[in-house]
């Protein structure tokens, strides 16, 4: 039964009731926690309690803690030697014909053990949580195979044991075609519909679905078959949209009231009203935009005017976003979209949030878990102004103080 | 009188003379320090001592210390708020104007306490320690004055004294106008060349001397002055050279055997010979060039058939380069720049060195300063192509263990 008052702190709450703006300033304020959750937010906030530890936060900032919604950040190996042959100007096609790409991640990750898998991407989590990372989403998609997969979604569970975050699991069967279903990628995705997806909800393996679809991924109808399937077991859906090319995958996100549609650089103007009708968030990945030196910028313009929730996420992964950076992803939507600051700084945390389907995180008001940190800056835009200048004073998550 | 030690270690040297290429690497190696320096390298080192103490690296990296050879991080104040103007569109000119830009950091850097000014600077040398910088070189160029230009290069001594990283110091008096001098910029490049370049070499305040060449900076006859009271009083010099338009001040840096020439985007390949006869280092530093969102790049390809030194560096400033990480600005070499990760990483230790005009430093060899990391990674490439991937399990500055 612990008590926490936060006190001589400065709030962005980034609760848009608030007359502050969007995000939901408050200075000189209090923030209370009492066992897991926020009790109260404000300026003289008071509950009934008495607090059993009282905090002199000296003026700091207080932020929710910072949602990482789009990960691939188990994988095992390497792929840094792509890294130069892409640099020498080799097509992907010829990397990944040659056993590189995706496909390489996939055998590594296939020979791996779970807890080799599990150290391995300790790693990364780690660099996300050392910068204010309290909650972070994993996907499957480099086994493809069913035990693989399993093994993923489990090592992603593991995670939550070892290190202070909250892990929300997403199953990719539908990354890519795998070796063995080469030139039949229907049966595969056959494979992920009457297979995996039942097996997915029975065992509450992972808490959404997500499919690439993209002229190199699977198509519309495929993306379709695998929505129409994960409904039909109480899975939301998510989908990897307009990155590569404009296929309409978002238009078909809002259709099936999708969590979110990723990274949407080729997104149609056309497509946005229907996407802000369904709720879904648009989820920016400017690091695989960065690494992959694409000119085509997602129509930023066009979802501001509709008001759709924009988040910000790393894409960590082996190959097209190798960043273990939340912040400076945000950075760089700032940098190479033209977000403002304070618009990044809502999309790692309530949009974040919205975007895995948490009703509970990325904003400080009552009733809201209780993830949150400390930063010692005189404005929280710092955060997103400075690549790898700050970290956390203070942390809690669910209401724990973590250090 | 401590010998260390560390065996099953493979060494990136930076040693171009051996023979497994420009990175210097000995697989399954040893690695010797006695006192501060390194004593023997090789797959089955000796030396006439039995070890103090015996390191088992199991078959980790082992690399120089990184060199961060251009920074501006010893500032006070923040300017996270003329980000949001920039991302506005808001031309430079128009926030200096208002009091912003070069001359908000002189101002805020003039009112700071010394103390203050160190604690500030402290946190972003500190950012940049824990990626594994051994040494950084610092400039002054927020105070102007007398005054603040001393306490800027004291405090900067002083950030050695608290930190473990040797830090280098660089006179950059010319780095702005002054608003005493203003419309009168002659009249304080004089004070520069007659009063602040001799208290500088007389009292050793720093150990070179650096000018902002620009049309927005310094003309390329003033720059050519300070040139010469710095070499008349035994300093040797760099440049900011080519960022915004080319003056040929690279060709004036070859003149009078700069250690080295940085930014560079619009050094003409016609200068390029120039450059290389003279032994001149070109600092690459594409964080400025991202954050401009410049579309001008540097002649990368004539910089090789000349076999110019690359080195890269953060130019971490509160303006242009909000940038506490070397590896990120080594990872921005490669893919805005298209350095290969093995010259990114020549780039931060052995030409970084050289720019600095440290010849002890840079590489692992007998006779270096024993200033060197270990990384648990599959090849040091890695390092380049993750961002805020690693951190070093262990280091040495000078031969001593820092954790
Ligand atoms: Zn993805
Ligand atoms: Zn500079």
């Amino acid at each position: 039964m612990t008590t926490t008052r936060i006190y001589n702190v400065n709030l962005m709450t980034m609760d848009s009731s608030l007359p502050s703006g969007a995000n939901g300033i408050l200075c000189d304020s209090e923030l209370w926690i009492y066992e897991n959750d926020i009790v109260a937010v404000g300026p003289a906030a008071d509950w009934q309690q008495r607090p059993h530890r009282s905090i002199d936060a000296k003026n700091q900032w207080c932020l929710p803690g910072f949602i990482d919604c789009h990960t691939h950040l188990i994988y095992a190996g390497s792929r840094a030697d792509e890294f130069s042959q892409r640099l020498d100007g080799v097509p992907y096609a010829t990397i990944a014909g040659a056993g590189g790409g995706i496909l390489n991640s996939v055998r590594q990750t296939r020979a791996a053990e779970a807890s080799d898998l599990l150290q391995q991407s300790m790693r990364r989590a780690q660099r996300l949580i050392d910068e204010g990372v309290t909650t972070l989403e994993v996907k499957s998609g480099y086994g493809l195979d069913q035990h693989t997969e399993v093994k993923m979604l489990n090592v992603a569970r593991a995670l939550a044991r070892h290190l202070p975050v909250q892990v929300i699991r997403t199953y990719l069967g539908a990354h890519a075609v795998p070796a063995e279903y080469r030139d039949n990628a229907q049966a595969y995705i056959d494979f992920v519909c009457t297979r995996m997806i039942p097996l997915v909800a029975e065992l509450q393996l992972a808490q959404a679905v997500d499919v690439f679809c993209e002229t190199v991924g699977f198509t519309l109808d495929q993306t379709r078959q695998v929505f129409a399937a994960a409904k039909n077991h109480g899975l939301p859906v998510k989908v990897h949209a307009e990155q590569l090319t404009n296929t309409h995958s978002a238009r078909l996100a809002a259709e099936y009231q999708a969590l979110s549609a990723d990274h949407l650089e080729y997104l149609s103007a056309d497509d946005v009203p229907a996407l802000a009708d369904s709720g879904c968030v648009a989820v920016l990945l400017p690091g695989a935009f960065y690494y992959l030196k694409e000119q085509q910028l997602p129509p930023i313009a066009a979802l501001r005017q509709y008001k759709v929730p924009m988040a910000v996420a790393t894409d960590c992964n082996p190959g097209t976003s190798p960043v273990s950076s939340l912040l400076t992803c945000a950075n760089m939507a700032c940098v190479l979209f033209g977000l403002t600051p304070e618009e990044a700084l809502v999309g790692i945390t309530r949009h974040a949030a919205s975007a895995l389907g948490l009703t509970n995180k990325g904003m400080l008001k009552a009733g809201m878990a209780a993830d949150c940190c400390l930063w010692n800056v005189d404005t929280p835009t710092a955060l997103i102004y400075e690549i790898n200048g700050y970290r956390p004073t203070a942390r809690w998550i669910g209401g724990k103080y973590v250090g």
